[in-house]
């Protein structure tokens, strides 16, 4: 099993961005425009896209430190696996180690999603600064893939 | 072991990518400004930035779809390392499938630069399609870490 890992630092405050892993309306603001559902524990969250979505079981959240979901719907390589946000505090930063763990083997779609998860954590960066990050569908488009 | 992953994919063509990972002044386009040695096979190129940098041993080129380095000096994490970019053709678009293979642990430095190599891909995405990347000094800053 292969692992996608991300560390950022934000100026913001740990409870900002834990708002903004937890909030659907923050969630909204980085990752895609169309999110719905339920950011607490034992609530599942729908992203959607253009080409589909995902739904997150979220399985644990420790206010300002932790958010933990699990993907119960969405691209077959995606099912199972888990998406870790973890927090804490660093030289006046807000340090966000994200890992999305337990990919079956290292596929393309894989090299893809590393590479997309970096720049929705930096519009997650850009939305907690600035108050305005670049979700879907108007996020940063990295090849034909989106 | 763990391997840090990203896919890209430019609209410019794979010679042109080819150019930019092989010319040292190309790379100096979108890595660092401070690029010196040789990047063709057998040669070894110095990157250079602020708080240090990486030797990185050119183990293999095939021109426009294979370049090979092996870190020989830097970070104790990075070395003996293996960069990997692989070019394709899909859909007009030349695809870098990317990986940064064989880090020990997955260490927090390691989240760390696999943010940090997402942003100098999208660096060199900028300067293949537009001619003009941001490589460091003037790089994208994702942390306290830069």
């Amino acid at each position: 099993m292969v692992d996608i890992l991300h560390r950022i630092g934000v100026t913001a405050s740990p409870g900002d961005v834990y708002s903004a892993l937890t909030r659907v309306e923050d969630l909204a603001g980085w990752w895609t425009e169309d999110t719905t559902g339920d950011g607490d524990a034992g609530g599942v969250l729908q992203f959607r896209f253009e080409p589909g979505g995902f739904d997150m079981k979220v399985v644990d959240v420790r206010a300002p430190e932790l958010v933990h979901w699990e993907v119960v719907d969405g691209p077959e390589e995606w099912i199972g696996t888990q998406v870790r946000f973890r927090l804490s505090r660093e030289d006046g930063y807000t340090i966000v180690l994200f890992s999305h763990e337990g990919w079956q083997e290292p596929v393309e779609f894989m090299y893809h999603c590393s590479t997309k998860w970096a720049t929705f954590l930096m519009s997650l960066k850009k939305l907690v600064e600035t108050g305005e990050g670049d979700p879907a569908p108007r996020d940063v488009k990295i090849s034909n893939w989106h």
